[in-house]
């Protein structure tokens, strides 16, 4: 099956290029009889939109949603959403030069390896804006999600290249992070993030960092063993947003300095549909099944691969040459992901929950 | 859709409990006209088998694999392969006093929470044990990739517990992997790495760390946009192993403290189907398809949950008492984890070439 | 899995309602590179458009398609094709006096049962109206076709009330079906028709009938033991359409009343890639796979439910009560369901095509 | 994706060939905690068996059922069922005859012309033993079925050949069908069936024709909308059985005879979750979903074309031959299949159910 889907239950099926006629999502399987925002999910495509700040792209887009389908007097039906955001600012000839030249680190080449061709106006499908689909669909889970419980998913940039930001994971909120410029809640880190930003921009260079995020709220029991594991599933949403290097559950990689004795989490109390442990190095998530603690888990974002001067490169014949961006790029693509990771997270727990309320029917 | 499923094109699904009747797995979609060796898939389940050393569990099961369909005259059919290992060594009742406690940081829990229910014999599903099927599979990709390409896979112990190994991915071989009892192939670091696990298991505690793995010879153009990004598969892949915290592919978190000046990789030249990279922060993937240089990853796995003491934890009905383990476990689960590594890893490439070639129709 | 979906390689994703947005579909695993007509695609959906004859439901759609992502220079991409239709005739308020009661045999009651709700405006996603989609990836499918061999499908009307139509499947022509304005090329037996069909109209009554399909030169070797049989996949498209009753392939029921004596279709010579058998009972198919003759089925479509006089029903509370159709109803589906059957079948036919060259590597 | 999979929530994948191990299959997503009757499900097999009667098939095979996972104490754990029937009477080289001929209107020749090679030892994977693992599958959703609801599913023979029986679907129970040698509750017609049975037998010839089946009590609600109908889930599972020629369902092919105000179905009540309707052309089903009604359905079975006579056939080079079978056969395969055609109405219908909970959250 080709790739452009998701979820299961919640089955999510994204299309569009960068410079094409417009991004958009299917989202099949949603439950009927949910009153959806279709203003929330525009405010969701706003968190994520380019320019916000002096930092980002200057692409100027709208992206006002449409929807489609699936909806009837204000209510889901049940039957398949589709949601539209129209290219407005899409130039594709400003793109001509980059035809015949791949860019260091981008999907041009791979693109056109896979495919003997690509869409090289402005990085065509392999684009983060191919992501405003993502963040509709997961602005849908949100409002979905609530109507099956009280869950509360928060991301935010965690560490922004060298500076690391100390936050609370049991009660980081939303508003925190907005109030953040870099979406970052730890007010001291994010003026230093300002500052990491402000020199690589400078330098004429580009940033990376990590953004964490804690879902809260989530009942025990989700996760599909043995392949379907709620991280596995959580891992691989993260991976496939642009720029990714690493992910984490819990503990993660530094986990893996502890002894087992230091590191186990001891049960504390039971309560209804939840589990209380001393500590949460599992991350909420343990046999990659929930256990009702907060599920907490860091994403890698390498440095933006698009840098404001003129690079070496090769052509489509193999040939060294440079390529030049056109216009204004964000040196650093963490604060616009936040709300990307996000939407990802959103997507795979409510898929989670629809799969075992089929399987076991609970609610 | 459940989760004992794998794969699309190339689907693994596997079944069986640690102390049911068996382990096994069907295979469906598996090329037809491969000339399978099934002494080399036992010889796979041999690296994988507990009883190696003196450090691993005790448990005695021969994991003699049975091929009950899909082969006839010692070639693939095309139709579904499902190979099966008894359990000879299963004692369920020697798992009584687990029925009524949680084990700390195990699936006990939350398979409970999921299901109202769990085998609670030795971990049921959740156990590690459960991975005998994914050896299996994955040295049937294995070998059915080399009918396709050149391609080879080798995973080790990069890092166990503090002791970190240098290995050069461009050389590292089955061969080295092997040579050291704890597969890391720095002899140097390996020595080190005995002395911590012996240390450990002297402190009757345990220890995790880090498994690398390098996939040489894969050709550019594998990997689903945009959500089944062959990293993103991975990732899935990977953290689906029991036990597993994190996932990283080229420079990983650390990367995320480069410029982008620094981390970008400079096109060298373009050979046939793949392309030559000065460096390969990238790790062999870039916009989630394969570039044709080697794709690298590294998996973090926790120290084991089972520790040779009493523990304290919760019955089911939320009262306090301790866990105490059966027989002898490992200290370390990583040697015995590099075999499924490989596995997964075989698996997941597999199934990208195939969907590659079913829509592209290359060979 | 929700229902929206179907194929696995050439993966067809469809939404929208009668009096909504729009009507559209998203197509993922399109192979690369194939020169699409979108004016052909046009000419197809006019095929299917109401208002073509006496006959039809006087709606007035142009029925324009859009094509949002997934080709750039004129050539499909390799990522998902989407493409739109906009409802321009949707007036949801004319049918405001649907909204409590239940049209007999339609899809009211049943949606309302399942979902709570349903899209009362028109038949919401039970509508025909629905199948615009599915031309349209029916007809991106017959062009991908083109690129893989030389395959024709044709369909017909080949039944309408009582009215039998003789037809040779080794020799029908889309010319000479679309020279019928019934689209049934045996023009004694459509003259016939135009009778039946005006009969009933005035009578204030509909008529069904059974279209026929013939595929002519798809290859030996496409349908997937054991659940995805060609025939299981193309009766499962096929009852998928609207107002459809039965299926059956080669003999069908009629050839239930032979002797295996018969019924047998004897090998007579064995060309490159296909089977020549004297008789064609199998209808094209032995055993779920393609064995290089005909494939031939037909498809049962009932009277249409929608009648031009009041008819008792009951409301949503279940008193009794009528309903009257709004506007202009179409007396016979059948023509218009021609080119639906083919698209379908176009859909089928690729999808095993690309999962068939996935497996086993051919082109 | 590969085709020895089914169902989407209740997902059965099976294995096995006529003259290997064994046959089995694996059942991911059945609920936890269902009390499973093995013995029942071993009862299911005797039922297909061969060797019942002087007309089937004389191989002997016990069939005994094992399961080797996804149950604990009795009950479904919610993890993958596994069951496997070993090949006891299997005898490979009794078929080396048939290596180099393809016999008529089998799959010999297309699974050649497929997968480039056969298991030619009995018909392989395109045996009607293959559907063993049916039976198991489907006794399995027939036992959860019974924890959802009150679901009475009941097959016949309805036609035998030209013998036609008159049953009542509100009526006919399991056990009236059983009290038949030739499983036709019509007392006369089965007397009938039984002469044109030893008609064939004598004339060495085989016979065909037609089971029908009704579900009773199944709620409103099932079935998803567009290509996931109910009755197309239906028909796909029906024409995936071997040697079946076509569906219909409700009025089937022969209410397209009809005027539509003779066939559209009068609503009389509503009751709690179903309709209750006057007539029943709609077989249960409108728009793809279930209404409450009987689900009444048909499926065409050609006659047997393994002939206990030499037919003239060609062989792998080409050239004509002959072919004749070995050992006794079956002259009419429609008894055996009954409990076939129940196992799949039940796998479906249960599929049907746990995706609709899962999305709608009823029970």
């Amino acid at each position: 099956m080709p790739g452009s889907s998701m979820g299961q239950a919640f089955r999510v099926t994204t299309f569009g290029e960068s410079h094409g006629g417009g991004l958009g999502v299917v989202i099949d399987g949603c439950p009927p009889g949910v009153v959806l925002d279709v203003s929330a999910i525009q405010a969701a495509l706003h968190r994520r939109r380019p320019g916000q700040s002096k930092w980002t792209t200057s692409r100027q887009e709208p992206d006002e949603v449409r929807c489609l389908s699936g909806m009837f007097e204000g209510e889901t039906l049940g039957t398949p959403l589709c949601f539209v955001v129209d290219n407005k600012d899409a130039d594709p000839e400003a793109y001509r030069a980059w035809k015949e030249v791949y860019r260091p680190s981008h999907g041009d080449y791979t693109y056109e390896a896979k495919y003997g061709r690509r869409a090289w106006a402005g990085g065509g499908r392999a684009s983060a804006r191919e992501t405003v689909a993502r963040v509709i669909a997961g602005d849908v889970a949100r409002q979905v999600l609530t109507t099956l419980g009280s869950v509360d998913v928060v991301a935010w940039v965690d560490r922004l290249h060298e500076v690391v930001a100390r936050v609370d994971v049991e009660t980081v909120s939303l508003e925190a992070v907005e109030a953040s410029e870099l979406r970052c809640p730890d007010e001291a880190a994010s003026a230093q993030m300002v500052e990491a930003v402000s020199a690589a921009m400078e330098a004429r260079d580009t940033v990376g960092g990590v953004i964490s995020c804690v879902l809260r709220g989530v009942p025990a029991g989700l996760g599909e063993p043995v392949f379907d594991k709620l991280d596995a599933s959580l891992a691989a949403a993260m991976m496939s947003i642009p720029a990714t290097k690493g992910f984490e559950v819990g503990s993660g990689f530094g986990g893996t300095r502890m002894k087992g004795s230091e590191h186990n989490d001891r049960f504390v109390e039971l309560s209804e549909q939840r589990a209380v442990t001393q500590t949460n190095r599992s991350g909420g998530i343990q046999a990659g099944i929930s256990n009702g603690m907060p599920i907490v888990f860091s994403v890698a974002f390498k440095p933006v691969s698009t840098l404001p001067v003129a690079q070496a490169t090769v052509n489509r014949s193999g040939e060294s040459t440079t390529v030049d961006p056109k216009g204004r790029h964000d040196p650093c693509v963490l604060p616009r992901a936040v709300p990307i990771v996000e939407a990802m997270a959103n997507i795979v727990l409510l898929d989670h929950w629809l799969r075992w309320r089929g399987q076991v029917g609970s609610n």
